[in-house]
């Protein structure tokens, strides 16, 4: 049964598994212990870092082992910002990080520092220039900028070897979150800190890495003890670190030539899915990405009922729509891109993925999205396009503009809704959509660019807001 | 070769080990994924936080797992001392906690808040009324109180039943850190919150226990996620979640008989020490403790010597002195105690421990002493007790008071110069012992307790401190 949800967890690599079998043996004890059993753990520790700093192209005693890559992330950056904290209290972060570089901004804020979101593109890419404006000549009392080197969301690589060289410029150091790309792709150069997840390559859960460069100011946060240079407190898990170097260093020999493959494979979803799924949309970079990774969305249908429909049929894939795993928000990185949210699909290819296998999730996927929607009564006609036309059709009745309200109804209904009053007013009419609903700010203007129509902006209503959309075809 | 090390950590349990394997075939996805391979780890790690929230004693929402017994600690004191801080800012916490603890209060105190120790007798145990008169009839003040239900080092068990209603008589909630205890004993009732960490008790690295009552307040500390209930961020290694928890369930089966066994062969070495070693004096609570752990320490010894000649005779243990795993001073424990540090060796034994190698260790132990003795030409004779007195007959001459300059010496050697000096005065003249070691404060006084010598107390000096001692006998 086909898993495409690498990009959030992998099953442990061959070589991780026997990496920590052998590593059970020699590797239970405190590595700080003077005993034999204690220098067995040591030596076991010490060779897992040499191997993880070679694949990482750092130091040695550069890198650290933490408890996972958020706790990477979380000690990354309050070290960073510490050791800093005489320049400036400023933390810079693209506005597609992972959550926990976000959860580390707010903890920031809360401890009287400042922080700032560099926005993205429609593709998710950060512009160089970008974060160079924001630093100004002197770094503008930023103590830290953070930039994953790609996404792990929609797969867009960011540019990190030039955003390095303007955080350089301007003295400010840069922490590249590379959870996604390190088992895939050589490192970009210039970074100052940089951070992974060993699950992401094969490697068991609770392996994190964090690598600060020598002359990087660096002050680990408190309460912290004499494990992992200060950087990472409690008892180290040896066997599972020894995994997590051995599956990386085997992973990244079989990367390249998988990632030529799996690019194949993407690129034919990518250039399916709009064809075989009427109002879908493509999302991310479509060039500079990660080999694994696409995100596509798809109006008038919940992405929850939909991840529900293809795990039906056997295909577990992520989402980053609103009303998933618990959230009514729709995605932080879809919201920052400015692109539809609703019936989004995250697919990630593990390595080793038969080309078969995403025939099939292509062939299987129209009939799931078409029954998430029949189920939604959207207002989709067998060609996609002709709905609108249909509807006006049938409601007879023209008026030069219609009030919906959508207030207390939730994604994809707003939407839907809009879909439904296009045709009650003429060609240059105006449809005003009233909703609560936070995905309907990203999702209407999503749809109008989608079916060619004029979104005329939003205004503020007693509750929610209210969305102005023009009839033009 | 015996392992004597088992409170530092002890080999995976058999059967933590068939849990592991088991577990990684299902247990790798992330468990808030709705897709069938998330659904199966979710189910993994419910079924283990049950098994180890039966083993604990309480509810499994209770119940978080931590990567470390040292992040649960860290994340309980926190999120507790933010629960309570409208209520005040002070954390109370016993003088011979986990340094995990200590580094959580001085973290405390460096975010404005207050911390103050509850010292403990000469056997390392917190008096109840102590607490109670440190809290008072309101709490002055106290957001939390942390004390161990059995100590690390010395292996004293504290009555926290008591404590625990002299905490709820104040209304303060009691953290009762159960990291040496969790696999051998019931957990004591009255308990605010507890931690653990799955490494004592035969589970794998990478796997602590923070459980919280209900009702209890607590704030997460900053930055969290949504994984285990906001408490302790990253993804979950699952596997080893679940070997830990099986492993916990395995290991109280049987500790009950073990237990029984092992404090026959920890009363035997408590016995024997004092009888086979000249000046050894065995510390902590002769009573109320731990089955498994025995430390005691012998004068005119260094401990890393110590540690040394035993590995090689092929015994791993631990040492509590200083000049011990790159530490300077005492460990804070035997501090606390007032007790002897210098020549520390702590055993504590794994389940299983054939009573043989306890025989044998207790047999390769006086030589082993003697020769770092021997070593450092240190002043004990065969008999042990006649060293001053033959010294004295050597050394001929004899002045009323002798000064003895051991600035810049490390410990044992201010000791070993006190024992030699103490024959070159009479029956009631004085030594005094100018030494900046700092385990001379603790070292000098035991030295004269065992001896049978008069303490006259310490005075400061330009360096360090003079120790005065009257020759009694």
């Amino acid at each position: 049964m086909p898993y495409f949800d690498a990009a959030s967890s992998l099953p442990l690599h061959p070589v991780a598994r026997q990496a920590f079998l052998a590593a059970l043996e020699d590797g239970w004890a405190d590595p700080a212990r003077p005993h034999r059993e204690g220098r067995r753990a040591r030596l076991l520790l010490d060779a897992a870092r040499e191997s993880a700093a070679e694949s990482v192209g750092c130091r040695p005693d550069e890198l650290t082992f933490t408890s996972s890559g958020t706790r990477a992330l979380h000690a990354g950056i309050a070290g960073a910002l510490a050791g800093r904290s005489r320049v400036g209290r400023r933390l810079l972060h693209s506005a597609v990080e992972h959550s926990a570089v976000l959860h580390a901004a707010r903890a920031h804020e809360a401890a009287g520092g400042t922080a700032g979101e560099i926005g993205v593109d429609s593709g998710g890419r950060v512009a160089p220039g970008e974060v160079a404006a924001a630093l100004g000549a002197d770094g503008g009392g930023a103590a830290l900028v953070c930039v994953q080197s790609a996404n792990h969301e929609v797969g867009t690589a960011q540019p990190v070897a030039e955003i390095a060289a303007a955080c350089a410029a301007a003295g400010v150091p840069l922490l590249v979150d590379a959870a996604q790309s390190l088992g895939w792709e050589p490192v970009p150069a210039g970074w100052s800190l940089l951070t992974a997840s060993a699950h992401k390559w094969g490697g068991p859960g609770g392996v994190g890495l964090l690598a600060v460069r020598k002359g990087v100011r660096f002050a680990p946060p408190a309460p912290a003890d004499e494990r992992e240079s200060g950087r990472s407190p409690g008892f180290e898990n040896i066997p599972a670190i020894v995994a997590a170097a051995a599956s990386l260093r085997a992973f990244r020999a079989e990367a390249e030539a998988e990632a030529a493959r799996l690019r194949g494979q993407v690129d034919l979803i990518r250039e399916s899915v709009p064809r075989l799924v009427p109002d879908a949309a493509v999302v991310g970079d479509p060039v500079r990405r990660l080999p694994h990774i696409v995100t596509f969305s798809c109006l008038y249908a919940d992405g929850e009922a939909l991840l529900h429909a293809l795990a039906a049929e056997g295909f577990a894939v992520s989402s980053g729509s609103s009303c998933t795993s618990s959230t009514l928000t729709p995605s932080h990185v879809l919201n920052a891109m400015g692109v539809l949210s609703e019936g989004n699909v995250r697919v990630s290819l593990p390595p080793g993925t038969p080309a078969a296998e995403v025939d099939r999730f292509l062939a299987a996927l129209p009939a799931a999205v078409a029954g998430v929607r029949a189920a939604l009564d959207a207002p989709v006609a067998a060609d996609g396009r002709a709905a609108a036309k249909a509807d006006a059709g049938e409601a007879g009745a023209v008026a030069a503009s219609v009030v919906v309200d959508s207030l207390g109804r939730p994604c994809p209904v707003p939407v839907i809704e809009l879909a439904r009053a296009i045709g009650k007013v003429p060609v240059g009419g105006v449809v005003t959509v009233l909703a609560d609903d936070v995905a309907a700010r990203l999702d209407i203007p999503a749809w109008c660019a989608l079916r060619e129509q004029e979104y005329l902006g939003e205004s503020p209503a007693p509750v929610g807001a209210a969305y102005r959309v023009r009839r033009l075809s």
